[in-house]
């Protein structure tokens, strides 16, 4: 097989550093080729570029638009490049704008004019859309593992602790007791969603938008359905200005992750609190802090502080892609370029922040006696005694403020509920007696709420195997 | 039945404007109970508050906790509430804080201790989770069935110009002729993910949060799948902490609500494009339009405008909601309250905006000859010369290239491609032929991409049908 | 005079309901008026519409486009308008659109003529640029004096606490005893820096847009800078395009409002902190707090956990404010109505918020014995025995490992470094003496740092004191 | 002079990737090294951080802390590493964390324990804010110059183009005749208020945060003031809390780049549109666009468009360090470390975007025939038409309502208005004379616009010479 048979003048890509085409009458300076070239940041795409070219290969084969020795070449020389990339020998030039030319012009180098043929039926314009999806299909899948991995985790820890007391927070004022596991499980709830969510986003990330070409589709009879069965998408774009002019799923990617980084801003906040020496409710293992240049005595939860802080990046990319979209008139518009960075690193992110946190759950120590301790101050169980009152007939509302004047009695003597005698309790409400006493323990406070999402050791045992269960796979 | 059994002094309520309860020693000022209130905006939810509350007392008669004359207390009290609501006539009070308590206070008022009863085994902190996931479950609703409206109006329109052809551009420079028809289906495939996307949000936000009381579950041996069922939810939420403490659900609306707002602003861009003179593809009917205080002779397109304009707002508000959760701790916080406003504005506006673009597609008149004139200018079928080399076995590279200088030549010339002699073009590559002249007219390159998403008339006229089958539920 | 020279059909305003002028031939639909209409948010701004149009007629008298007779029924009717406005009296009306068409049309009800010639030489666009500066103008002087009194409030709380000691947190780990004063004077530095922002943000508003109309200038002879001079601006808009088009200032001013409310929502979180009882650094007066409608115990600091959520609506409108304006051509567009909303919503929250913050810090009730017992806890004079051991000569970074080694027994004892015998200590490191246990209090620690910007008791004294000197003024 | 008079083992960086001090009991996982680590960014500063060591040692020299000989050491050692990093020589650890720790081991490396008493009396805490300011110090500095320079090259461009007249759009509808010089103003405009801004934030930048130490200032009478003027600082931060944790400043820049993008996106969007062949009034230099992979006959202005996508960016990175700030407690916490890359990437994204339309500007070709041609099409003298009737004495009202009728007629006839004939004009209004065909000329029109701001070429030219000179010191 003749490698090279068509001359270099002839050949698009040797006029590539002077000028773009034959219409050109100067090439890009310097600056203009930095600031447009995308090369540094979507070579990231390689392989899926590739996997996208030998598709696209073998449905032109197919339809008899190449040769079977065509394709095998396209399949031989792809080889090749994927090791030379994955070798770290690749020679990626930004005179070459993108992952996509740098790739083919190796491809025209090894193996000449079957590598011309490849881009018969597409453009850069559905090539690229085409990479992105099986990127972000890829980083969705990761995602969803991790999540459910740390779910894993955390329920893990919190079925160890189904009976393990600390205060319920609202307005960071004791509200009432709850179990450490049930609190854990809170945030493996809002993990599970957020995998919903990304299940949810791949649907629509998995349509192939390739046989769009550049905006109209081709004069080819491609067979899209092929590729897209090759590729393992779910359908095919069914329009082709729309293919390569939107990006909305990588923008729900985007928002997906936010929500993420959000719950994890929610997790970190409270581990950053529970080590803080006023509440001491946890201790961090030491791998995840950090010390300081200049106090000694600091242990710092640096990966906490830290991934809350990344919220504000991820936040930030959502907004940054929203933007670039806004306006945009069809089809595709170079700004669609700025496309990539924000969303490599909102799933950069994600994916180290959520890596380091199922290995992080588990590094947590639980001080259960400090969380006991703090239960005991605030008045927990008040909304008990009005629930007990309730039961004997009292209307809520007139529970409610009888409880209010025991509260207030009890701040001025400094004392908890349980610590009035029954006598003066009485004098607060008639109707209270002896048994009182049980109600207001944290224990008979927490088994009272046993029922579908309530805070029941028997009820958290129950969630946290639940959520085992569903998440086994993932370990 | 007694309706009013207690003392004024005892009520929760007669207090309120001076004290929260008996365990404060002095009245909000009256900035703080302007700047607390939320009453002046969760009222929008009154209709929703009384669909739960009147689910919750028929679970609460269902298990014994109120009997049955409370019950139907409550539920004819409630029906008096709403007629005054709806009539205009209930006062809301900001004394009250929010539409719970106003509503709350206003059953007390009208039938005594059954009322004071319906806050049993809740709080206001799953209440308001309630309201929020059934108002926006409603706001849903209506979104899904506007965008098949929109999908319908628009793959009407396309069927009426399945032949149409103007310039399709890339960089606003002409690429290849496309279909108009095509055109418009392309925003009809990208409001058919947004329906979609909803679709998914939705069931996220159909879950119940009440019996989640304050944080913990409550003691009263409730019936959650009860309430779900009544009030059309699909599940119930299974961690009491999560349940009144997150708003995920509200910021994946607010973030599909964005994404809506982001392709009307593309629709919208182009409109304002194809309206302004230098363009002049189409004219939108007067009644979208406004003339200037100024300027007699303006007509201009302000709802497109205006519309665009408003993909700001909905991007913020979706930042907004995002950046008042980061970082909260478990459970609820004041902080939350906060997340009503945006998220009822984002509603708003892609109810008035998309029930507006409903209409306005109708009133586009489209300039045929305008469409046609550009899409003869700018070498549009320049792509279709270089397919018919490739189809003759030129490699594509190669072909790409020889198209350049033929262009560059007729740029020089001042004429299309399909103005050039047979011999001109046969210069530049010797396997042209006759049969190219109608390879180079616009009705031979749309015809030509006639693949599933391709611009060809015929597929068009498929893919219109299709979406017309689809929506014709919302018509 | 005669009032009403014109016969009816020729009022423009007259056929407004109906159609836009002339040249229209439907009027627009209800939902479109709706839509497009801006009157019932930018009637906030009528008071400075009307301060617009008198410096209007003023000049335009001054160099005989109109006369004196003119000008002085306009100013009459005018004063009615005024009057009518502000006694809630006026009739506002969307098939009116703006404050603009509403004004004008009740003047020339009242005056005929002589308000048809009022719109002469400008137009709405630059008649709602320059009342949107007077606004904006007008806010940024209220949150200026707003901040300097927050600032004086927290300087005389400071002045108060020169010598109360609290831990000084990072990481919320316990770092280096610090006073409380000087805790508070950080905040005073920090809105001290936001009204320097707003200053210099007030110098960009406050130039004259009028003069620019619709967007070339206007062909009478106008006198701008008597308008400015009328007006209190500063300098005269120097491009008329640029003028009617840009809203940079408005969202300068947004992203000045974003800072303040930032700095409000650390100031937010620490309050909550300190309120918790788990940290029970402070108290704050009742009537800044809540209770619960279910928990009769809690006391919740409402305020500071809404302004902290109310970042998040300022954040959103900044990024509403830039997404609307992104991409806009020269020069009106009607984008640009989506200005204000967000612009007033950011200007009402940082005045409440301010307003109630100033209230809220005469407020807080100092809890100095849990303070110092904190500080007591977490080795939080380390660094100052580091510090001793570098001026005996030891090497910093020596210094600091040595420390770290005798923190690390401390903890193994459960006691602090002041706990620890001399001889002890000796064994860490031999330059210890007698005089370390001076260094050892936290009196010591804080009287030591005595530079500027230092924590000891006599530096914040100093910088309370000029704090307050600096803001006297908005007392 | 010994070079290295401590032992290894009492090394604090000699330890520091087996464990972060004494008290710690495991070293950080490699995950949570890298994730923690800001190396990889922050090396970017080394050069500002090796200038506030050098201040720092000069003062600790001058107040007698360390030695000369200790200061000519540092000042050696620190040379070298300058050398070594500019080289590329500088073996950056991410065992180190970050800029500070890799510089100071090097040091002590170089010149042992002279080195280990550099960081005597600060923090890294005060050090990277020290860095910080500098770096963004600089970063302000260039960015003026070249917002000026591009002012300078707007401000050429129009002085050449005072007369060519192009159509002034409102709503992307003809509105008015304005000079091309004019609206290249109006954009010399804007960037002149973003220079300012600059301005006014390098005031708040330029403070001296070091001497802050880790948060409470440092036990050594040390001289801020001298650091302050050797560094070439302004002010000295007043609040050593303030100074280590917050980051206004550098949203403050943050947001000012965010205005030049959003200016720069609006130029970008003219000169998309302008290039589009629909309008066609410029064309742009080749080497600022580029061609297509599969259409031969393109020519995209991709540096306009990608300049514009670049908005989303910048915008993201400002909401992103918003975010981050959002609630933060004081004093410094890890989430700071994120403050950098965003800040970095929009100091970069203006600087290579002004550098870039500095030199298009140059490449932009003026098609004048094609504006003139537009600007005859459209109506774009009827306001001058309205205004020669209210100069006779009609109110401006009823003469707009007139050359509304007139409009309408000529668009039925398919006319321009200077295309009726006398008796039709005067058959709208008996007072328009033959003079009347001046006033409708283009010349007529702009030339009639001759006030300050005003699009008359006179005025043009004054306002262009003027921005030159302002201008010429960054030529």
């Amino acid at each position: 097989m003749s490698k090279n048979n068509s001359s270099p003048q002839q050949n698009q890509f040797a006029n590539k550093a002077q000028a773009w085409s034959a219409r050109f009458s100067e090439p890009v300076s310097d600056l203009v080729k930095r600031y447009t070239a995308s090369v540094n940041f979507d070579q990231r795409m390689a392989n899926f570029d590739i996997q996208g070219s030998l598709a696209h290969a073998d449905m032109l084969a197919s339809i008899g638009i190449i040769s079977a020795d065509d394709k095998a070449a396209i399949e031989s020389g792809m080889a090749l490049i994927l090791e030379e990339i994955n070798a770290g020998q690749f020679s990626w030039s930004i005179d070459l704008e993108d992952v996509h030319l740098n790739i083919e012009k190796r491809l025209v180098e090894l193996i000449g004019d079957a590598g011309k043929r490849l881009h018969t039926g597409r453009s850069r314009n559905d090539q690229v859309a085409t990479d992105i999806r099986l990127w972000v299909r890829n980083e969705i899948d990761i995602a969803i593992d991790l999540l459910h991995q740390l779910r894993h985790k955390l329920a893990t820890l919190a079925l160890e602790h189904t009976e393990t007391i600390l205060p319920g927070f609202t307005h960071l004022q004791v509200a009432q007791p709850v179990t450490f596991g049930h609190h854990l499980l809170a945030y493996a709830e809002m993990f599970g969603r957020d995998a919903e969510r990304l299940v949810d986003c791949r649907k629509r990330v998995n349509r192939l938008p390739l046989g769009a070409a550049a905006l109209a589709g081709t004069s080819y009879p491609i067979d899209r359905e092929r590729v897209a069965n090759t590729l393992g998408f779910e359908g095919v774009c069914r329009n082709s200005l729309d293919a390569v002019s939107d990006r909305d799923f990588a923008i729900e990617f985007c928002a997906a992750a936010a929500l993420i980084m959000t719950h994890i801003s929610r997790l970190s906040e409270e581990l950053v609190l529970w080590m803080s020496p006023r509440v001491g409710f946890i201790d961090l293992a030491d791998r995840f802090c950090t010390g300081s240049s200049i106090m000694p005595q600091k242990k710092n939860p640096d990966v906490p502080e830290l991934a809350r802080g990344k919220t504000g990046r991820v936040n930030g990319h959502l907004i940054a892609l929203l933007t670039l979209m806004k306006g945009q008139p069809l089809a595709y518009n170079k700004d669609n370029q700025e496309d990539k960075e924000g969303l490599f690193d909102s799933a950069d992110t994600i994916r180290d922040t959520l890596t380091i946190f199922v290995d992080m759950v588990g590094g947590i120590r639980v001080k259960a006696d400090a969380m006991r301790a703090a239960a005991l101050q605030g008045f927990a169980t008040a909304t008990d005694l009005a629930d007990y009152l309730v039961k004997k007939g009292v209307p809520f509302r007139d529970a409610h403020e009888t409880v209010a004047h025991a509260v207030r009695e009890c701040e001025q003597r400094g004392c908890d509920l349980a610590d009035l005698p029954l006598a003066d309790l009485q004098g607060f409400h008639s109707l209270i007696e002896q048994d009182i006493y049980g109600v207001l323990t944290l224990e008979g406070s927490v088994a009272a709420r046993n029922h579908i999402g309530g805070t029941a050791p028997a009820r958290v045992r129950q969630e946290a195997e639940r959520i085992l269960a569903e998440t086994t796979a993932s370990q």
